[in-house]
This record gives structure tokens, sequence and C-alpha cells, in this order.
């Protein structure tokens, strides 16, 4: 039997662990089982558009990949190959000439590493044009339902958690508020976990509004006990209880750049209500960067190598996953478009009140 | 109703994370629930030698202890009040008057943090005389197995992994065996997780004894590929198959020094086989210092937590746990003396396996 | 004769390395020459407002301060005793009550660490009302003449460049300008050092007011070259050649609020002008808190020890300074609004031309 | 005029800034003066040994060099080119060949990043067979007089005082002497500037001959102030007083192996002399790797462009130094074999000794 031939791309917005994901597949299939695995450049756009940017991948141009952030293959967020950009401002299906570059690749098959737009697409092309695909989830802000975890939201967590830890001590010198803008805009499990890690006061998070009072007693009540600054941590989705504008991006000339973002916004809200020296910062990309951490580099791998035992079994269609600490997979149907956001009755959310924690509502 | 009056104290080893969970339970129960936590330094000794060494703990003086490595109440292996020094070279049993002590504080119970033996102490209190407790474990090895998980095991991981990747870029310069030695006398669990992690070539761990040749034969294969540095990992348990010296303490003048080492013995063996330039790295108490992972410190909290929680369940002679991603509790009983070390068909040596590591049979 | 008793004190901004000196002093003051040394918080003002706000230091109670973050003694920016809130809008001249409490208090001189805003009102103190003082320079920007670097600063340009080397992996794998402001308001040196040591693509300072097409030559230039993205560093206080708007704080409500910053401001610039993708983050007080790296601590060891062995030396009226590679000292009064900018033609700025650093002009 | 074409090597043990120092020649000299650049591998033997182990330098595949550790041309100790293995456990003069390799690809001349070692080499090769040579000084120990630093040591500092800050950490928690080795064969500068920055409260060089009995002194000092656990910095070359056994490498088998080191030595000194518990950690290569500070980066990039400058300005035999904090050169001739160690009334030395450090004399 000739030896597999398959295709891995890298899709949406990066997380430190898509270059491990990507070393473990190749070292396991092309290295243990001598398939071929070729990298497509820039998602799926890497075959659509340029037949040159396509690369055989071996284990030696893998060297360094595992402690290295961002991914080799690039990855975009603008090329869905069913709505793709025909150049005159309209968009057009190519999702036909996508599928045959596939064949005329001869690859057998798919490895999606991506969020769940890039999985719907992989599964679209499944669907529509046989194209046999393999998802690995990707997702720092640790959103989706059908794996516990997956890999960058650690590594995010540690670089917010590292940033309340410089805040904290030079907070402590000043009669001040520090507002820790971090990443999550539907779910606020970067700045839940931040925020217990690095001993913040309070934590705005978009699935609980907060009431701008309840934080302004919380900074009040710490003056009373002598501890004139307060650390608070805002994922990028909070926003008040009273519906006040939200953090936005806006057209601006020929492209777009940031209004107002959720941690101004709670300055705002604080300052209009208190004597109060607020100082900002906006963690932005840091959060994406970087190397992973151990526990990232760990589930990269185990994830890349699930992916191939699960062509090696002949699962196409299936996703990798964790369930409580073992890697598992789970039909990518099920997987697409089921998030989990944080229930305001988390078991986390009552540990961090417990320690105190003011949440704003 | 009077508040409730407890103590606690840790013992054993260092864990990254210690001074986390004793935060968490003097913020919820002095903060919170308004309780006294009376802090005892040196695990039991506090009380047992000298009143003077317990402390009031306030919110105020856990201050910055989140971040901090080590513990605050000091700790100590030496002092089990069952089978105490009587400073004439044999030993006493002083449980009685630690328990005297401990109700003349005014202790209602104990929250032990400590690892098997720590708890087996505590247990014993409990039994012998009717002192309540309530176990936080504390193994840094990860090699308990009635908790999933404990606090301090990620941070060791990250320590021995960020020292994997320094060496990784220094021995990509030369030709050479790198050794890296790390802790886990029984259990492989850190070796395992930062080889996988760090990218190491080969693995020793304590449950799998290896033999030297396979690893040479690494060596070469790698040096055949073009690869001139071999990167292992060596647990401080770790032996080879034909029962070759093992790593000892030897009792040196008046104290302890330690001979050659689990990574030494390895060196050695590797350099009686073939022509080899080794370097090697004993991690040692690295790995136990510093301040813990964002992970850790969230585990931590949600221990200490707990640890308060089950008092105000009533539910003495419990032991906090983590079943999947959830706090819970054990029985101190079946959880004292019940560890868990690698099986050598553990889904992680598995993909360690598939992406190439050694683990030397 | 009767040994020294002195105050200490640290005003103005925090910097890393402000709590290793005050350990230096105590260390070497109390613990070797067995003087009295007096901690003095929030500035001047713990003298001024409250008795009870100092406190004797020791060298026990300095543990753990050589890698702390921040100041233990506090900081304000608001205190100058010669122009003090009087609470009813206006200022009074209070230090002839502050000179008096320093008398009452028996200390015999002062040590005082800070930016020049606080070194001129030590010299007033001295010139005014005979108040021997010691000065120790603070200045995170390394914008004092008078001393060739101060602590701190090698630690912010470190923060600097670890969040380019994060911005730098995760902006490889996007068509995306990213943009990075770290701190200097009026000179450039942590964007000239952070943009060098980081590899930044362009770098705007103050000193150089930029022509924003320089810029967006330089991206398409690097576009051309097949290299999609750019990595910009800007000081807080870089502005563009033609006197656009630039980077401000306005009130709002009860406090106040940044508007637009510098990086904000270039972000503007560059997609009025061109069709990119921009992604800002602001490090903000990242730069200042934090545990000093060993270069800063080191020199703040040295420059605590360099302030005591004036005193001993009778050398009041004296700053420490760094000039080469040794401690040495120059007066206050020739040291006080000295600062030093970047030249647009300092060396460094030269090798950073070198290897293709655009800097806007 | 035809473009220059110069061939650049790294020679000798690893420093952090070795591929800034590259990258930064590359980029200056390809990418600004459209020179050619050839990397030479494993140091002088590329050109020796085998014909393809040169490659043409780019801007473009220098990306990421600035913050990776190790040297990507390798480096190696073994060959110097006068004094060659022939294969049959003799040497040759190979430097005739060499010459002739270097004028066959046609070399107008050599940048040489080494030690005074490889230096040396490069100079009789410029004396002997006439090839224009251009040195940067590479010493990890930083004990080369001609230059005040080099980069790799600010670095290998920081690696030393986060292991000893570490340390400090569990140590707090135990009645223990913790020791850590670092490097530092010939001269004390590693362990002197790490031990200042990590609190350290003895310091063992080669430069002070200890009395381990003054070390004992400072333990129980300690212990009688409450202070139950010391910390030891020894370099590599630390050595006691009375002329006791002295770390070394011995032949072992068909390779090399590490026999009782300078730390261990100290802790069997200390105890033989009293009750104490000593834990040693050897932090080793770990020194040499990872990614340089910004600091080294500047430096590095620095030592780069001026060495490129220097051919420009045809001041062949040449090395670039730093003098003051401005980059120079001196003459090659006069910068090898002249070491500096630390004098024992260096500053630093004081500075220390001021804040209660002992040296052991």
């Amino acid at each position: 039997m000739a030896p597999h031939r398959i295709g891995i791309l890298t899709g949406g917005g990066d997380a430190p662990g898509l270059n491990a994901v990507i070393r473990a597949v190749v070292k396991y299939a092309v290295g243990k089982l001598h398939w071929s695995v070729i990298g497509i450049e820039d998602s799926f756009n890497g075959l659509l558009e340029a037949p040159h940017r396509i690369r055989d991948m071996s284990p030696s141009n893998c060297q360094g990949l595992l402690q290295r952030g961002g991914t080799v293959l690039g990855t975009t967020n603008r090329g869905d190959p069913f709505a793709y950009p025909d150049g005159k401002g309209g968009i057009e299906d190519r999702s036909e000439g996508l599928a045959k570059a596939i064949r005329e690749q001869g690859l057998e098959g798919l490895i999606v590493i991506g969020g769940d737009g890039t999985q719907a697409i992989g599964l679209r092309l499944m669907d529509t044009h046989g194209i046999p695909v393999v998802g690995v989830p990707k997702t720092i802000d640790n959103d989706l339902s059908a794996t516990d975890l997956t890999f960058g939201f650690t590594s995010a967590v540690e670089v917010a958690t590292d940033a309340l830890d410089r805040l904290n001590t030079t907070a402590e010198s000043h009669d001040r508020v520090m507002l820790l803008e971090v990443m999550g805009r539907d779910a606020g499990w970067i700045a839940l976990w931040a925020g217990v890690a690095g001993g913040a006061d309070c934590i705005a998070i978009p699935e609980i509004p907060y009431d701008p009072d309840r934080f302004t007693a919380k900074i009040k009540e710490r003056r009373m006990k002598g501890r004139h600054f307060t650390l608070i941590v805002v994922a990028e989705g909070a926003r008040p209880m009273e519906g006040e504008k939200w953090p936005s991006e806006v057209q601006h000339g020929k492209g777009r750049i940031q209004t107002e973002g959720a941690a101004s916004t709670l300055a705002r809200l604080l300052t209009e209500r208190m004597d109060v020296e607020t100082r900002t910062t906006v963690l932005g990309h840091l959060q994406r960067g970087g190397s992973p951490v151990a526990f990232d580099r760990v589930l990269a791998t185990q994830f890349g190598v699930r992916a191939v035992e699960l062509i090696l079994a002949g699962r196409w269609g299936e996703m990798v996953c964790l369930k409580g600490h073992e890697v598992d997979s789970v039909p990518i149907r099920d997987a697409v478009a089921a998030y989990r956001t944080v229930s305001p009755d988390h078991s986390l959310i009552a540990t961090a009140r417990a320690v105190g924690i003011e949440f704003g509502a």
C-alpha cells in the first residue's frame, strides 16, 4: 500500500502551540509512519491562489517549532473559499477549484487546525466536495464546548497573570486603580483565570454585565482598610449593565482602528463616579505571541498525534478534543458553533468571590 | 454561635503554591466568614516546641503571598510528633502534648497542607486524640492517586521545560549529549511532561528501567541524520536495567552529601559505550522555588477555599482533591499512601513515542 | 560619638530597583555601621502629615526587597512641601514644619531617592532650612545627564523587548502592522534600546519628529520582499513632523483619562495613507513593575552603598551617579534639570539605521 | 568597484548573542551595503573539511536570529587549523589549505567571532598567510581585558540570578545551606554579579581562595539572628585556601565526565565542619543557552555593525570592543591573552562586603 499523503493548514487568529501541533503531526506521520505531509500556507488560500505556496514538511524543517509562537504555515481570517473576494468587490464560490487543487496534489485528506470558522469550512468541503478532513480545535479564548481545554489558553493566562504581577508591585506604591484589558470578546475565561491567579480585586467579564457602583464600592472599601490601590481585570467584551457604549472597531481612512476599549470604558465610568486616578494597560496581541507554556506544548503535541491516529483509523470528519485529562475526539459537526461561556455560577466564580473578588453584580 | 477558630500548617518539602493555599484560606475564612485562623510554624512543631511560634493570620498579612514561592509558615520533614527526637538520640511520642496545645489554643481543628507523611500524622491525631483535621494534598511529583493534579507540579514542569529550551539552543551549536536531571524519585511525571514539552530526544524515568544501548542507538541514529546533539531528561529515580548503582545520599562528616546522581550515572554509562561528550545539569531545588505559574495559583486558591468549605460542612477527615477539572474531596484515610506512578502504557508515553522519544526500553 | 541617625524616602514614579536601594542602605548603615535608619512613607509626606508614618528600618525587614518591584516606603508625585495643598484649593509652604519634624526626629540628614523634582525639593530643603541631604537619582527614562545610567531603565527595556518578541511571533503569521507604545515622554531611550533589541522595523521617538510617509514606504518595501508584517516601537512622546495632535490626558468627570496616545496617533496616520491592518499594544505601567533585572539590582545596590559612603565622608549635597562603569557622585545642584535626550546622531541611532531600522526622518 | 565578499564564523563555547552579531553583520553588509557574506560552519572547519559547509547569508535567512540562543553557524573547540588532528592520533598544520580555500572562495577577509583562542588563530592566519581578519570578542565570563563587557555575560548573570531567586524562596522554608555553582573557571565575574543581584550570603570566586571556617561562621551568625538558611554562590573555579582537591574532569571510558565540582567540594568542607544540611545546584550550560537579554542583543548588534565598519575603513587586524558605553576597536594582537580577573579590591567586592556578603577571606 502506498503511504498516505495529507495536507495540513492553520486558520484564524494565532494561538501559542500551533507550531507544536504541526511538529507533532510531521514527526509522527513523516518521521515514524513515512507518510507525506504537505504544509499549506495561509489557511486554505495556499492551495487556492498559488500552487507554489505549499511545501513538503519533514522532521528536519520542524526543528525549533515546539518552542516557537505563531505558525510557520501562516494563517488568515479572510479566505473562506466558499465566499471568496472576486477582486471586484464581490464574492464568489471557489471551493470547486480548491477541491480540484487538493486532488491534483494527491492529498487524501486535510488536517485542519483552526477555530470554529475554519472547522466549518473544512466540514463543508467534506460535505460538498467529498474532501476528507480531520479537525484540531484552536480557540485561545477556550470557548468551544466540544473540548475541555485547548492549547494557547494556558499561555494567554500566564501572560495576563504576569502582567498583573507587574501592575501589582507598582500599584502598591501609589493610590491608584490599575485596569488590565485582556482577550475575551464573548467569553471571560482568560479574565477569570488571570484575575484569580494574579490577585485581582475586581473582574469584569462579558457574561456578567457590571454595575460600576459595585466597583467603586470595592475601591472605597479597600481604601478604608488602608489599601490605596485596586487592580481590575477587564475582558475586552465586558460591558456595563446599563448598556453604555461597548468597545468596537471603526473604519478609519483605508483601514480600521480601535475606539474606546472595554477597560477605557470602565475607567471612564469610574472617574465619572469618584475621585480616582486610573491607569490602563491593553495587552492585545501580547497574549497570542511568544513561546507556549509547557502545558500547551504537551497538549498541542497530544492533539497533533491524535489527529494522525484518527486518519490511521479512518475516522475522517472527527475533531480532536480533550475530555477530562484524556485526549479524545468528536464529530466536527457537533463541535462547530457550540460555545461555552462562563456561567455566573461556575465553581471558579464562586471560588473567586470567596477570596473577595468583585464581579460587579 | 461563636465564630470558628482553626489552625493551619504546612509540612514536608516545598511546592510552589503553598502560600497561595494559605492566602485563600485566610481571605475566605477570616476576610469573609470572620473566623480566626492561627498559622502554625514549621509543620506541627510550632505548637510542640514553642508557644510563641504561632501567629494570627489576617488578609493584610497575606499580601503578596499569591505570587510568592515557599511557605511563610515554614515547614520541616523532621517533626513527627508521634516519634519526636527526645534530644538524647532516641524518640518519644509527644502527640499527647500536641493535642493539649491545640485545645489550649482553642483550635476547633486544623487545616493540614502536606504530602502523605504529613497527612498520615494529621489522620493519626484525629484517630488517636480526636483532633479534627482537613487535608490539602501537596506533592510536587504529582504521585498521589487521590488527586488528578496538585499545585506545584505544573510550575516544576515549567522550570524543567525552560531549562530544556536553554540547553537546546546551546546543544545545537555543538556535538554533544546534554543531560538534565529533574525531580522524581519514584514517579517520572515531571520528566515525562518536561521531556515532551521541551523536545527531549530521550527520557529516563523510574518506572521504565533503561537499557543504555537504546540511548546510544538513538544518539547514533541522530548523528546519521546530521543531528549532532541529543537532549536527555533523567528523573532522579531513573536507573538502568541491569541494576547498576543508583543515586543516593551518603553520610559525610557531620552532614549528608549527594553521590553520583541519576544523570551522572547515565552519562557514565554512555561514555563507557561510545565516544561522546556529555554535559550534565542538575536542576535540584530550582524546581521547588520561585513564583507558581498561573495554573498552580488557581488550583491552590481552589484548594484553600474548598478546605474551608469542608469545615463549614463539618466534613472533617476529608482531603481536598481534583477530579477531572473540578475540585472535590476524599477521605484522608483513602488518600494516604496510594501512589500513582507512570504506567509504561500511559497515553502520554504513547504520544511521546509517536514523536520519536526513546525511553530506553 | 553617637551613631548616625538618618531618614530615607522615595519620591516620584516607580522604577524597578527602588527597594534594592533601600535594602542596600539599611544593610550597610544599620547592619554594618550600626546607624539608625528611619523609613519615611510617601516621599516627604510621611513626616508632614502623620508622625506615625515613619518606621525603623532593620536588615530583617528588608528581606526579599532586592527582588521586589515598587517601593515599600510608598511614593507620591503630589507632595511638594514648599507648595502643599492647603485643603481649600490653594497651596501653602509647609517646608518649615517639615524641617521641624526632621529635627524632632533627630535625623542628621536624609537620603532622597527620586527624580529631578524630588531632588530639587531636597536641595531646597538643604538651602532654605539647612537639612543635609544626599541624593540617589531615579529616572526610568534614563534622561538625567548627571548619570550615565540609572536603575530601572534596563528592566523597562527588558519588558518592552519581551513584548516585541511576543508581537514578532504573532505578527509573522499575519499581514499586519504591530505598534508597541513604550514609555518616554521627552526622551526616546527605552524605545531606541528596545527597538534595536527586539528587532523593530521602525522606531518613533520624541527627538525625531516623524514623517508618516517614510513609515508607509518601509511597510511597502517590506511587502515587496515578502515580509507582510511590520513592527513599530513608539515612544509615548513621539509625534509626527507636521505637528498633528499629540498624546495627552484630559480631565474627565472627577478624574483623568488618556485620550489617543502616540501609538494610536501613528496607527491612524498610517491607515489614512494606505490599506493596512494595525494592532496597538500600550505597555503602560507594565514597564515600571515587576522584579528588577540583575543589572538594575547590582546598580541599585551600588547606589545605596555609595549614598551611605557619601554621608560617612560628610559629602552632603551630593548625588550618587554612574560614570562609565564606576559609581561616583556629583553636586545635586549640577544634576537637577540637566536632561539628556537622544541626539539624532547618537551612535546607537547610527547602529539602528545600519541594520535597517527606519526612524521616520 | 566590485562589492566586498567576506566570510563570517563563530568559534569556541556558546554565548547568548552570537546569532545577533551574525544578523547585524548580514543586515548591514548584505542588506545595506550589498556585499556578499559567506557563513562558515563550525568555526574554521567549515572551510577545511567540507566545501559544502559554507552558505550564502542573506537578511531573509537571519529572521528570528536576534532572539535565538546558540549560533546558526555552529562552533567547535577542536579545530585549530595550525594543529589539526590528522586522523592517526597526531596533528598537522592545515593552515595552508585553509588559506587556499579562503582565496578560492574569493573571500577578501573574515569576521572572526570568538574567544581568545579563536582570535589567536585568526591573527596567525593574517600573520602567516596574509588572510585579513577582523575580530569580535566572545567571552561569557567577561574576562578579556580589551573590552569592558561582551555580549552573553549579562544574560548568564540573569540566568544565575533567577536561579538564586528560586533557591531563595525555597530555602526560606527550611533550615538549609543552598549552594549554586555558576560558570567561571578563572574569573569570578558571573558569581560576583549574580551573588550581589540575587542576595547571596556568601560568594566563592577563583580570585579569592576561601577559608571554609569563614563560611561556617557566617552560617552560624545567621542562625543566631533567626535566619536558618544560607545561600552560597560558587564559581566553578573557586577553591579553598589550603589547596584541597579542585574541580576537574577525568577521562572515563571513551569520554569525559565531571568529578566533584567546586560547589560539591565546598558542601563537603562545610558538612565536615558543622551539622548542616546542604543542597547543591549546578547550572552548567543553562547559562550559555536561551535567548539573550535585551542588553546583550544591543551590544551584539553594535559589535556586528562595528565589525563591518572596520572592514569599510580597511582596519583589518583590529577587534571590536566596548570602552565605557561606546563601541571601539583595538589591535587583535593587544587583545589576545590579556585577561581581566576580579581584583580582591574591586569596587563591587567592596559593595558586596558592605551589604554583608562573605567571600571567605
